[in-house]
């Protein structure tokens, strides 16, 4: 897989695609920079040194053995098919085809073993479900989540750069005492705490919730895994937190799920409760593990079955980019 | 009650006493304003024009009839008894005496029944509890709750005075690239988050996880209420929120409940999501009303009876200074 296409190359993804593979690259691997045309001609720093951005069009992928899309679900729909038609392996990271039953949606810790169905298009799942996953994985694993309550803390610059800028912007106004101008999302995020901007469906659940719950279902096999999700907005620039309430079949202890989180790849267990220190979205930011905490008995669950903590995962990195590029190192070693 | 005490004159509560006293007042009353020996002396507004703050000592309850304390669990302790012993009346905002057997613990709209029994002191409950206990009440009237998960998000003026500055210098820091230097905070507080500052217990459960276990069960009469608390802080300088799912003995539909909502008293329903209008923490700042929305059918909880929601109070007015008051607005209707 020497030559490589970008997707989305100047979104806060794609940037995030271009500084993981500058740090761990992909052996031999040439880069081609793709947007819109809106952004075609813009200069960005590539792989190696400063690298032009094309524009996307049906050409863009001839002689490309594997695209990462990251553009949203519309480019994907579109310009997918047209990359898999040119022979590109596909690396989705819109949720266009992640719930397709023919499509693997892969957690490379999670659930490798999907990538040996693959036809050529892999998805690459939600942030909030991958950081999510990493953490209730290696747990369900060894005593069978039944029910989870999941409520989020999620960073601005989930919904992209504009949004980051926005956040910036509206906190200098906050603090200067001029009014704030929403326009990105639907209320000010300065200072504020927000439902999740994505489309609130008929059962009252928004489109993140219902990401969680049918990507997390998909990815653990287990369609019987109930999720009580809710999702909000923080003012945060980067790295999402998580509080889980979790319910599992069998009785355990903080300690036993200490040790098995100690052990997960992936994961981080940041608890020192001497020293107030807990996973916090600012340590998270840049990383590549989910930071777990905060881990306690909950005893409102009969029969020690039930536990609570907090997560935080870089939603760019782990939640997006990095994952996609851990597929792709997997798919190199297995193809 | 003609002469009324504020200790704590100068806190972020004490103000906001002051506010809703200059709003609504106490019919004819005289406010003598106490603080620490390092406040004393400063003019601040009081109810009727600027007013001197005076040093808190044993002889400063004498002629009051009703004294309000918000100066922290320490200083209720040692002046409490005294006021009690001058003869006031005393409303406790600290968590001194709140679990207290022959202390009532009470919201106006929840419990007023439990005045009957005062001996002379009232507590007034946590902030985050109240905020919860509002919204829960009327729900648990006609479903009866059996479990609640509660993930809030707390304003960090709930850390006082000192908090509110650290956040607004700190996001001015993070603003211009600076380092961030936590001070009231065990770690950075803007654009971060993290899980609340009170001391964890050899549980896991910090104490404003503990205050709302035991405090929402005192106020409700209902020792088998199960609640499992996460309580983490966010950059936002004031107002709540609370994310809830909640298990309740019967069947209930989102319609019931939110009809039952909009009756309730203290209560308003914010949940349009055509329009993406639901509660925030900017929009319940500065009201004396909890917003509650996002109301929907949990499906995780078999037999209709689950219900998800999220709510946003003003924890320095409903979460403390306006309960108190209404508190004292009762008893004066009472005794």
């Amino acid at each position: 897989m020497r030559r490589l296409a970008i997707v989305g190359a100047t979104g806060a993804v794609g940037q995030e695609f271009l500084a993981i593979l500058r740090q761990r690259g992909l052996a031999g691997a040439e880069v081609k920079l793709l947007a819109s045309a809106r952004s075609a001609g813009r200069k960005v720093e590539g792989v190696a040194g400063p690298a032009r951005v094309e524009a996307l069009t049906s050409d863009s992928f001839t002689g490309v053995d594997l695209a990462f899309f990251s553009a949203g679900s519309a480019v994907s729909r579109e310009f997918v098919p047209v990359a898999r038609r040119a022979g590109a392996l596909v690396i989705d990271n819109s949720s266009a085809f992640r719930l397709d039953p023919d499509v693997p949606l892969v957690i490379p810790e999670v659930n490798p073993q999907a990538l040996q169905a693959e036809q050529g298009l892999i998805a690459n799942p939600n942030c909030s479900a991958i950081i999510l996953a990493l953490v209730l994985w290696p747990l369900h694993c060894h005593w069978r989540a039944r029910r989870v309550v999941v409520s989020t803390y999620q960073a601005v610059s989930g919904a992209g750069a504009r949004a980051l800028a926005e956040l910036d912007e509206q906190t200098r106004d906050a603090l200067e005492g001029r009014p704030l101008r929403p326009r990105v999302f639907p209320v000010p995020c300065a200072f504020n705490v927000f439902s999740h901007d994505s489309p609130v469906g008929p059962d009252g659940y928004n489109g993140e919730e219902a990401k969680i719950i049918a990507e997390t279902r998909k990815i653990f096999g287990d369609r019987e895994l109930l999720i009580a999700p809710t999702c909000i907005r923080v003012p945060v620039r980067r790295a999402h937190t998580e509080t889980l309430a979790i319910e599992f079949e069998r009785p355990v202890t903080p300690q036993q799920a200490r040790a098995v989180l100690a052990a997960a790849p992936g994961v981080r267990v940041v608890d020192d409760p001497q020293r107030q220190r807990f996973p916090t979205p600012l340590e998270a930011t840049g990383g590549d593990e989910v930071l777990v905490g905060r881990l306690r008995q909950d005893p409102s669950v009969a029969g020690d079955r039930g536990l609570q903590l907090m997560c935080c995962g870089d939603q760019l990195r782990k939640g997006a980019a990095l994952n996609a590029i851990q597929i792709a190192e997997l798919l190199q070693a297995i193809r």
